[in-house]
């Protein structure tokens, strides 16, 4: 079974633990993307604009010992591949679903950072009426963009029918939103969401 | 207002096929909740009728060995209790967020079954405009009733103010809605749901 970490990257505790000094340190720096998400979520939960949440990370327990009445402790357990995307949540009713991802390319948005049982996810998602989009932030640039799952899913049709394997940043930029840098919140995609779907969010 | 169902017969395995002999043995016994949901939510899934998904259990990972380059093995973790509920996800466009609690208990609900973290996030959902209700088993009867989350609140709110600390079983009968046990789906919540947000929900 899939074992794999899911983005790849070695787990760091430190995430887990951060002092608010740490935090809002020197111009963002070391500051991951999911963090910024988190904090922003945080936001909207504080001011009941909006109610989303990360998932926890999906794992496969096999042992755990109990070494107190109160404290059991899992000694061998394994990381499995997600099989939907990392938030989720509520916005004026409607349900919203989104997948968070950084990449270091400078000029295109590799779709190898999407797995295959992610995109099905995102498929049925719209079918059902969910909002569902991608946030992508290009590392050394800093940019951030909203794109929405319909777009994702035509690039990746694309793919399949044998063409390019990323997303140019231009095509990013021409069929998603830019979100800026802010403060509070941090990434305020729910600003965009508000615009393309106001018709459809509920009073 | 409660759909008025043909008067609920126990369900009969006789009538599906099944492979697991041990899990869904003799008149259902042993078979969990849980299991009755998940497998309802791949119902709906494979339907196209709603995505809904249980969260996974949150742990707090503290030490991961990397013995293999793709094979982490969490080697100490702990148990999280759960800040939001076990379930949710969409249906026509709506958010939905439940969660599913089971007692032995045969005339009441024990409001000990929930945690106050977990009312803070049905208050917050409703804030926000998404559909949360609480899915309750009888194990005993074998009965299994919907109760929005609105009614959950009230209950809180009087157990709070110092009445009593459970919700009567007449009572989840009087606000909420029986839900027979089915073969596909087994616990069929989404039509309850159609029918009492019938007004709310997308086309």
């Amino acid at each position: 079974m899939a074992i794999h970490y899911p983005n790849g990257k070695k787990y760091d505790s430190r995430h887990e633990s951060r002092t608010d000094e740490k935090k809002y340190g020197y111009a963002n720096r070391g500051m991951t993307l999911e963090e910024d998400i988190n904090e922003t979520n945080a936001y909207y939960l504080a001011h009941r604009i909006a109610v989303i949440h990360k998932k926890p990370t999906p794992v496969q327990i096999v042992q755990v010992d109990y070494p107190h009445r109160s404290a059991a402790v899992i000694k061998e357990a394994y990381f499995k591949t997600p099989s939907t995307t990392d938030y989720n949540g509520v916005y004026k009713g409607r349900y919203i679903d989104f997948e968070a991802k950084e990449t270091r390319n400078e000029t295109s948005f590799p779709l190898k950072n999407i797995h295959e049982h992610q995109i099905r996810h995102i498929r049925d998602v719209i079918d059902c009426g969910g909002i569902s989009f991608l946030i992508i932030r290009f590392a050394k640039s800093e940019e951030i963009f909203l794109l929405e799952g319909k777009y994702l899913l035509q690039f990746w049709d694309r793919m399949k029918a044998g063409g390019r394997k990323s997303i140019k940043k231009e095509e990013i930029a021409a069929f998603g939103h830019r979100i800026p840098l802010g403060i509070r919140p941090r990434i305020d995609y729910i600003r965009i969401i508000d615009s393309i779907y106001r018709d459809i969010l509920c009073p």
